[in-house]
């Protein structure tokens, strides 16, 4: 019998070479893996919802991944957690999950949070958490920028060289700027995105907040398809993957063992 | 001439042994006293508003300091700014002062802040900058407890054995707890406060938001006048300097040189 098990994970991008694992440094889904050997001894291969980018930051990942004994969620959760020390790496949850679950093709939409620190000093106690710009920017008009790209489009202008999707079209659903204090936050939803697609965004949208572009600038950089029209594309420091949504959320209870 | 100087700080306290210069490590004093040197070869020494501990955070530290040649403020800032890297210390702001100006004695005002993460998973993102509670606290319960400290009163349960203050009386002009999702934010503010004052109230109010003491029980340990009466001291980590007021807040131009 599979025993699937869903992860609401959080951690700071900052110290891996992104979520994958890879052969140059360490990844979150390494320090995970690791975890789970160091736990209950089995070798397992994490799958997430979105492959993170070094130093990209993550408030609500989730990963799947199967173990052969059964497992109560939250005595995982916490196993994981004292295994996964010093790592900035945190189970949220730990949840019994259906034995097709998915956490990549299941995912309906994600959403993604940008936060940039708009002032002359630099960033002390959120360095690494925050893309420090520190010439003041027009945050209304970089609202007003963002409209332009909601909905259905092609976004080669957004769209890293190195992206492996098969498609350039991506439905963006919310794309909000809006100032809190010294930190802009640019809040944005999709079913899936495009690599590089919210940095390349909001990069593009500082040019705007600059006052270097108008804001009607962004749907000729869109229509035009071509990475070179994009602005320079954004630091991973400020970006976190705040959500994954799925069509049932209900977690699935196990027959096995007992629900923490 | 003198040439007094107002900087307003924010700092992570994490690698630091506190504000004040010390033999045994690096201190935010220290740090910033260094960059004035690189800056303009001047051996100065910085007085701040409060000295805060190992591990404490500023978001609004305040400190003074002279210096023989007049500078323009902005430009102080951004070159201590420059040499501080990569300390987590940020100038936010530098400022003329009146020559009598001091940081400490002319504070009439501190406000603190303490952040607990009160969920079970530890924290990932704010690591050092929290109190990781993992077990659920009733804020209602403990702001309850927090009004029977407000007002003059003799805190004598509530000071560090080494507080070297004259008299352990102070007036607290504000103690508030309240809940914004997984964090509990206790807000102090007062003229002045005791060695390790709010961490002492905090670790006291954990004890009546776990249950373990009725919130009147705070009246009653304050009346004991009796360090060990007191709950376990709270960890530096969730401890904000947030802002320190003085009576006068216009700066005071320099006859002597343009300002930024």
């Amino acid at each position: 019998m599979t025993n699937r098990y869903k992860l609401l994970i959080e951690y700071d991008g900052g110290p891996f070479v992104g979520w994958q694992r890879q052969d140059n440094g360490p990844s979150v889904q390494g320090a995970i893996e690791q975890a789970i050997f160091l736990f209950c001894g089995e070798r397992v291969t994490l799958t997430a919802a979105g492959r993170t980018d070094a130093g990209v930051h993550a408030l609500g990942q989730v990963a799947h991944c199967d173990l052969a004994k059964p497992m109560t969620p939250g005595i995982l959760r916490d196993a994981l957690n004292a295994h996964l020390r010093p790592a900035p790496v945190s189970i949220l949850l730990a949840e019994h999950a259906a034995p097709e679950f998915h956490a990549r093709f299941d995912a309906i939409r994600r959403a993604y949070r940008y936060e940039i620190l708009d002032r002359r000093a630099p960033p002390a106690l959120r360095r690494g958490h925050v893309w420090h710009v520190p010439r003041a920017l027009d945050a209304s008009a970089m609202h007003e920028a963002a409209q332009h790209l909601i909905g259905r489009h092609d976004f080669t202008t957004f769209r890293a060289a190195q992206c492996q999707a098969k498609s350039p079209v991506r439905t963006l659903d919310l794309l909000q700027v809006k100032r809190e204090g010294e930190i802009i936050v640019i809040e944005a939803g999709a079913r899936s995105f495009l690599h590089h697609q919210i940095r390349s965004i909001t990069g593009s949208l500082k040019q705007v907040g600059d006052g270097k572009w108008p804001p009607e600038y962004m749907a000729q950089i869109l229509a035009a398809k071509d990475r070179t029209a994009c602005g320079p594309v954004a630091p991973p420091d400020g970006l976190y993957l705040t959500r994954v949504e799925y069509p049932f959320t209900q977690p699935r209870p196990a027959p096995s063992s007992p629900r923490a």
